[in-house]
Parts: C-alpha cells; structure tokens; sequence
C-alpha cells in the first residue's frame, strides 16, 4: 500500500489529502482494475480535526476493499470548549464555504491522480463524523449548486459525490440554536462561539438556514448513510433524524441506524479508534459491517464470475 | 501509518518483512501504548507467495487495531502445477527449516524494533494460509525445541508467539502421502514435487514424520484458531481437523470453525482479497470477525477505563 500527505491549498499547509492506497493485488488478471474510494472527514466542531475520526476509519474501508483518503478540511484550531464567543476572532479562510470547498478539493485531487492510484473516479464517497459529518451533508447538498460550481468552474459532475456517510452529523444550525436558548451559559457560549467560527461575525437566521443542510436536500443528493446514538448530548440524534427525515421526502436513498447506547464521537465504536473502554460499544460498532453491506450494493469491486488461474488450476486438479 | 519493507536475511531479498504500523491515534494519553501485532504469512506450496492472503489480511487485523507484518518466507519460486517431480532440483536454503526460521527472524525483527514501532512483545500472533499456515503450525510446535532454539541462541522466550492462527492448513505429511498414493498421476507428481522442495531429496517417512505438526504438539504450542471449508479439495480439511484434535488431546486451548463450502485459498473470502467473485463466500468471510473477538480475549488493547478527554468534556458540558 502506498501513504503519502498532499497539500491541498497552496499557501495552507493544514489542507492535507492523507492517501491510504491500497495494493493491486486480489485482480493481477485485471491490469486496469480501478477500486472505489471513500474520503474520511474527521469531526472538531469546526475548531479541531480528531485524529481517532481519521485512520481508525480509513482502515476500516481499505478493509472493505476501498482507497481511503484522510482530508483535513479548513478549522478555526484550538478548543471549541474554551472558546470565549465575545472575543474570538473569525478567520476568513476557515468560515463557510471554505471546509466544503476543501471537500471539492479532495474529490478534483482523486479524479487527477485517479489513473495512477486505479481509482474508480465514478465511485468516490464522503464520510464524516460530527462537524466533519456535517461538512460531507453540506457539500453532499451544495456540491451541484453555484455556491460550489461558480468555484471550481469544471463540467458539474466532476464534483458529484457518489455516496455520503454520515456519523453522528450535525445538520441543522437553526434547530441547533433554538434548543441553545434554552440550555445553560456554558452551552450557550460554546454554540454561539462555534456558530461565529463557522459562520462569520454575523450569524443572522438566514446564514443559519444556509447551513443546515437538512432544510436543502434537493435531488442531486447522493445516496446516504447516517448513524447516531439516541444518549448522544453533545449533537442530539435529533439532527440525523431531520436529515432522515428530509431524505425520504426527496425521495433520496438512504439508510438510517439509531443506537441506543453510546456518547458522541465513537468513530468506529470499537477499539481500533476508543481512547478508553468507555468509547467501544459492540452494539454501535456494528454501524461498520452495516454501512460496509449498503456501500456494497453501490460499490462492490467488479470482478470477474470465474478468475483465470481457478479454471487452471481445476483443469491441473483433474489431472 | 508506515509500511515499509524490510530484508530479514543478508544476501537474501527476497526474504522480506513488509510493515503495517498504526499511528498511534487512539491513545495520545499514553505515550508509552503498545499494540499487540500480528504477522502474516501467505500460502503458495512452499513454491510462491499469494499477495492475495498478505496484504489483505494485514490490513483486516490493523482494522481490529494491531499492527500487521507480511512475512515472505523461503520459498521454492515457480508454479507448483507446472513442476516434475523427477527433475526439479533441491535449493538447500528454502528446505526446511529454512522456512520456519524466517518466522523466527521475523519476530526478533519485531521484538528489536518494539519501541520504535509500539509494539507489545509478548502479544505478536501467527497468521498462515495454506503452505504459510503449516509453516505457522510447524514454527508454533518446535519454537521451543532445539531445531529453533539452537539456531538462534537467544532467551527461550524471546521466540514465543502468543497465538497462532490457521487458515485451511496443511498439518500432516504422513496423511497426505497416504492420500497421494490414490491418487492420479497429476496430483501425486504435485505431492512428490511438494514435499521434495519442502524436504529435500530424501523424502523418508521420518521425514513425513517430523515435518507433520499434528503429530507433535506440545505443551509450548500457543493457543490457535483455525478454520477451512469442507469443500476444500486442494489442502483436505481433515488437516484442520486432525490439528485441532492434537491440540485437544494436549490441552492447547484452540477454537476452530469449519465452513461448509468455499474452494481453497479464499483467504479473506470477500472482495478485499477475492480475484473473482467465485471467490467470495459471505458464510466463510465470517472467519475474520470471529478471529478478532478469539483474538481480542487475548490482546485486548490496553485501555484506560476513561480518558481524561471524556472527563473534561462532561464536566464542560455541565458548566
């Protein structure tokens, strides 16, 4: 397998493509075999990017039969949780629609490498968790839109996503403030400072309803997978539940696993990611091998019924 | 991660340690964390190495969180099928115990690098596929005898594997020449071949004998898994089963899961190693899932039962 680090953005070292290329080695007979992908967006709530949301989950795709690819997208940096919303200073580079951008970035990145990785470029997936996951909702909901297109001024499809996952996502800002009101200062600040991130000085109801995702499916959404844990109270399960929900009245396929058990930022709930027992949850690490099926159904590798050296090699059994 | 490839022999490149080695993402609290490890060593007749059953599975046991090795042994070179029993010629360094050595070297390779790499000592696994599984069984059985010991005048234990895993393994050279000799002429042709560049040229029944581990399991042997298909007509699963019994009658603590259909080779049996989709056998792919909870009763990562994150955040989110 080949890993290597591309920057992404010329002048910003921090936009990074980490490459998890796999081997060509299950389909020597098939010289031109391409594999599908899956990008992997780490969540931080926009402030930070978690590595455990990184590798751990590239490992499992690679495992699956897929490239892989890490992007580490555009963040404010530091602690959201010590982030005082009156005094932070918002970064241009990093607020909306920078980290979607970044998205666009990496899938143009793929498709010009893709001869060299054996990339199917037609299936490449997103995959996010938390913030990372709302990223992939927005670019999932934008990427045919101008805000997107204008951008990159390529032929549209080079941008479409083939698929999405999300894990844990966010996806509605303006929901996100409503029950913020009613929490107390602590919560308050952190939602207020992470809006302003994210957003921008002004974070109006309008820049609110932009970002939520879930108020704008339309029909170039991709296929979607999304997952959560009822007890999660740092981004309530509410939050896939609307994305579910506006989905299905887009009519855009989609599966949806809600477990009852686990807090937020599991990643692969197992311990190929856990930083403590207290993060490996068998039953939610179960969303691996459901979502492995569903990206299956999408992106099973196309081998041949029968390879040559098996017809050989009966033929010698026979004698 | 890393991977990067490693000459385990002077004088010898094709002798070959390929490295798998996990960031160390999940436990940042720990700087001295260690993974378990396992090494991987593919089948091919003791005449070549299937990529097929190396790279593949490395990356399913990296996505149980350990690191992974791909070992590439002695091996004879050619295709198996293609040679005459009555002209191939003896290479004196890939007889054995050529083979069972480089497992040796391999795990004192590990043990060296342990620090560097992160890599728990006393927890580094076995894992073989047909010719590598029995060269996986032999090295399990005779570690701790002279043949291994004397070579390498190390520290007894220093040459310990603490498990071995078995997949659709040959074990038992006596049994399989019994077999040979009612066959036909194709099939005994690629026995004689077989054991004649595994054994030498004096192919005895001590011989047979002593490069049979089933028939000489001992209180060193570690615990092991083992699986095949019943339909396996290549390596018989009667090999799988007589290693298990050896391993009942002599108290090793040992699971094994036959599956009823599924040719030889199959390696992970789903489309992360498969060449064709005859290749893929969902009943038998299960081998993977059920080896890691075996395994992890074993090498459990050792977690923190919280991390301190986790107790920040909380108290965070309480204000």
């Amino acid at each position: 397998m080949k890993t290597e680090v591309i920057q992404l953005v010329e002048g910003r070292e921090e936009i990074t493509l980490t490459t998890y290329i796999r081997d060509n080695v299950n389909a020597m007979e098939l010289p031109n075999f391409k594999r599908p992908a899956v990008i992997v967006c780490p969540g931080g709530g926009y402030f930070d990017l978690s590595d455990a949301e990184g590798e751990p989950v590239a490992l499992s795709f690679m495992n699956m039969g897929y490239h892989a690819f890490v992007l580490r997208y555009s963040v404010f940096g530091g602690n959201g949780f010590e982030a005082d919303a009156n005094t932070i200073q918002v970064k241009p580079e990093t607020v909306h629609p920078n980290p979607m951008l970044d998205i666009g970035r990496a899938i143009l990145c793929i498709r010009e490498h893709a001869e060299e990785w054996g990339v199917d470029p037609e299936h490449i997936a997103i995959c996010g968790f938390s913030a990372g996951s709302h990223n992939c909702a927005m670019y999932s909901t934008y990427w045919s839109q101008p805000i997107v297109q204008d951008y990159f001024k390529v032929e549209k499809d080079m941008l479409r996503p083939a698929a999405c996952i999300l894990c844990y996502t966010l996806s509605d800002y303006t929901y996100m403030y409503e029950v913020s009101l009613k929490e107390n200062e602590f919560q308050r600040n952190f939602f207020n400072a992470s809006s302003k991130i994210f957003i921008g000085e002004n974070v109006t109801a309008e820049a609110l309803d932009e970002v939520s995702p879930a108020k704008h499916i339309n029909a170039d959404n991709p296929p979607t997978f999304l997952w959560a844990t009822s007890e999660d109270n740092l981004v309530p399960v509410q939050h896939t539940l609307r994305m579910a929900h506006a989905l299905a009245d887009a009519n855009i396929p989609f599966e949806v696993h809600v477990f009852e058990e686990g807090p937020h930022g599991l990643s692969t709930a197992g311990q190929s990611s856990a930083s403590s027992q207290s993060m490996c949850y068998p039953d939610a690490e179960k969303w691996l091998p459901l979502c492995g099926e569903w990206l299956k159904k999408r992106f099973a590798l196309k081998l041949p019924k029968r390879a040559m050296w098996e017809i050989m090699m009966e033929k010698d059994l026979k004698g």
